[in-house]
């Protein structure tokens, strides 16, 4: 079992994607990421995130939420927030975030 | 401007979320992404393309579209199909996709 594929349950649920490209600032930033996704993880409605970045600093990564409202208490929690806050002044250079409603799903496991 | 992140309009539009763990196959590999890349552009509804791979091929593509049926044209075009095929049998190990509706965009812009 593939660990990079988070098992999410039959959709309606909620995307966020987070595309970003980095900054040339690492301090702070690895345990910065590591640290939110552990704290995603104990938050209410996460279903699972998925993660990718490339040799040139572009990313993509997308969590998985049961409702809107989890969505935005996550967005609204304290320490997270800070992460947000240090992250729109140094990790990154430019980023887009996008709330979706998954509305069908399709796989092939491995 | 940085060209990994496609200007979308305001929402509501289509994305698909296509996550995938590349098979050690690479022969048609890299044509077809690149192929497939310039024939998304070319369908209806297309608003653009974003797409990570990390060193262990670990990948996220996500691609957006005006609506739904857009989305079923192009999972329906024919060159595309074959591609899908091949993908299934030889290229991917593993993959997800989803199809989501965006709801709400946010941005850092460059």
């Amino acid at each position: 079992m593939d660990k990079a594929f988070p098992r999410t349950p039959a959709p309606p649920y909620y995307a966020v994607i987070f595309s970003s490209r980095r900054s040339a600032v690492e301090a702070g930033y690895e345990d910065m990421a590591l640290r939110m996704a552990e704290l995603a993880q104990q938050q209410p409605g996460f279903l699972g995130m998925e993660s990718a970045r490339d040799a040139q600093g572009f990313g993509i990564t997308v969590s998985y939420w049961q409702t809107l409202e989890d969505i935005t208490a996550w967005r609204r929690h304290a320490e997270h927030r800070l992460a947000q806050q240090t992250g729109r002044r140094d990790w990154y250079r430019h980023y887009e975030l996008r709330v979706a409603r998954v509305e069908r799903a399709y796989n092939k496991p491995d």
